[in-house]
């Protein structure tokens, strides 16, 4: 992990907890409210999602001073089959959306076998393969989709952003191997990943971003003057668009010109969606049996034999997997430059820093 | 459609539909499987999906002959709970176990709002939006996911193939505009385009496929000695993988090392794996509301600015669409190559050639 040790500090999973918890408290927060969002934040940085853990926390905090969050909220179930439910988050904390959604799913598959939740009056809940896991505890698959909360894509052929990185997570598990976690923007790089860039003072790859010439934009700094680029050329665009119809128009979310920048607007309401599908394993076969096929789809594409210039061939997930055995033992390293955003946070709601 | 134009006669989708039927009657297949096996090839043609229509045919009554089809199958309900169930194929021809399954999840999801249906036992079954359409039909959107079959992907960095193109469609309906509807495979190509260049004798652009080296290769008549790509590097990898855990390790079909090349082994039962979801739009919203805003979603992409050299912005769906109109009214264009190979199956099979 090179690139974790420049310019970083360490903390433990629990501390970054706890910080998180003393700031959301401050800003009058419950202290239950807190502690989920709070731990599902630390877990992020944990597994490695390091755009989408307490990097955020400034962000959400400053949404809440300005009142774009609800801090009571009555997150409810608005309607509801055997297959499926669509949920109001009333504003809450995605996280917190989220996690109800994850759980409702799970709950509901294990009587229809499969159970799709969606949610409107959502928020941002950091990285897609957070929810996706929580089926997981059951023995079931996840698979969750969400708008983003920033338009920082146009139709392909396009120049005007009516499109969201709109992220897929997807997590099976195996019986003796790590479970197999796909969690990708639609883009070729997620926004977080460029404002990561930005603040360590990174430049980007070309094919991140491009230009309203079309020409590849590398400087962080000026992503406001581009378009991150899809997958693919069309077919990401294509897949943004899909996954935007089904966790934002079918739930009565924001999609396309509705969807509120939550990078510059902290006051009004993102009315985010997202959707999770819980799939019952034991629905569909006997469990010991599917985990024992997903190892031997692992181990067949791991000992498969690659490429020039390729060192190992790498399962989704695995690289995070990594990465949270690492932070584990040694903490999650927090980059100078968070570490003065978060000591500055600190600071302004009068509570200990990241210690 | 220019590019239709050149060295290509014009068919109607009935008379496709027909000849398809009599090769079909004739290699012993029952005059109801027959009726709907042609007409959703002959759909698919007129759909403008030119490698998944009649091009198909005799690969399909090569797999008959030598006896890797079941002719007499017993579609049937494996599994079953509320919001999902699992089908065994038994060996039929694709297409009869997708419209079974579309539309015994379309009937499900009448009761449970979403229903999940998975089948095992199948084969080949045309282009993916066929099915992921026919929820349509009720209001509902579809979404289906297939193993494709014959493995020309390599896990990313690698080179076994392990992997197909694995496509997604997803099929969400307008009120005055036409459906978006999303087909693609996670390739930047799929299969059939690699083999359509090589009937038509076009050479195939940079980025579809690499050779074992990891160069560019362009001759389609060389495609056995590379890769196809996926779309977005790891990303494309990580959605075929995922969706072969789901459309085959989930449902007890073929995926990895199990997948039996239809190209080159006519004989041994493919064991191929699909789902399709279909989701109630009723349960989630008002109806005509939901295809309002689906609408305005598609007027508010199409209206937006292009980059330089680009004319317009294109819906998922929208190219389909065009060619629908024109072939509905003009006949699907049969290009020379194709139309020779399809008189050969005719005298073989011994009924009268396409007219």
């Amino acid at each position: 992990m090179a690139q974790d040790a420049v310019n970083a500090k360490r903390f433990s999973g629990e501390n970054i907890s706890d910080f998180i918890q003393r700031v959301l408290i401050a800003a009058e927060m419950s202290r239950d409210d807190a502690r989920v969002i709070a731990d599902l934040m630390a877990e992020a940085d944990v597994n490695g999602s390091d755009g989408h853990g307490v990097f955020r926390l400034p962000g959400y905090i400053r949404r809440i001073k300005e009142g774009g969050l609800n801090l009571k909220p009555n997150i409810r179930i608005e309607k509801e089959k055997s297959g499926m439910a669509l949920v109001n988050g009333d504003n809450a904390q995605g996280h917190l959306v989220m996690r109800y959604c994850a759980e409702l799913a799970t709950k509901k598959a294990k009587e229809s076998g499969v159970a799709w939740v969606g949610s409107h009056a959502s928020n941002h809940a950091g990285p897609a393969a957070l929810y996706a896991k929580i089926p997981m505890r059951e023995n079931m698959i996840g698979l969750y989709v969400a708008i983003g909360n920033a338009n920082h894509l146009p139709p392909w052929g396009g120049m005007e952003m009516l499109l969201s990185t709109n992220p897929i997570a997807i997590a099976v598990p195996g019986l003796e191997e790590p479970p197999i976690v796909l969690d990708m923007a639609t883009t070729v790089a997620a926004y977080g990943k460029v404002k990561t860039a930005a603040q360590r003072g990174e430049e980007m790859p070309e094919g991140w971003m491009i230009d309203k010439e079309g020409q590849p934009l590398t400087d962080p700094n000026k992503s406001d003057e581009g378009f991150l680029l899809p997958i693919g050329g069309p077919k990401g665009y294509g897949l943004a668009l899909m996954f935007g119809l089904l966790a934002g128009t079918l739930n009565g979310a924001a999609f396309g010109n509705d969807v509120v920048d939550f990078n510059s607007n902290f006051h009004t309401p993102t009315n985010t969606g997202q959707f999770i599908v819980a799939i019952d394993i034991a629905a569909f076969a006997d469990v010991d049996t599917f985990k024992r096929n997903v190892d031997n789809i692992y181990r067949t594409m791991k000992g498969s034999p690659t490429l020039p210039g390729y060192d190992e061939v790498l399962l989704p997930g695995e690289q995070s997997h990594k990465k949270r055995i690492d932070r584990e033992e040694n903490g999650v390293p927090i980059h100078d430059g968070l570490l003065t955003a978060l000591g500055e946070t600190a600071s302004e709601m009068g509570v200990e820093p990241l210690v």
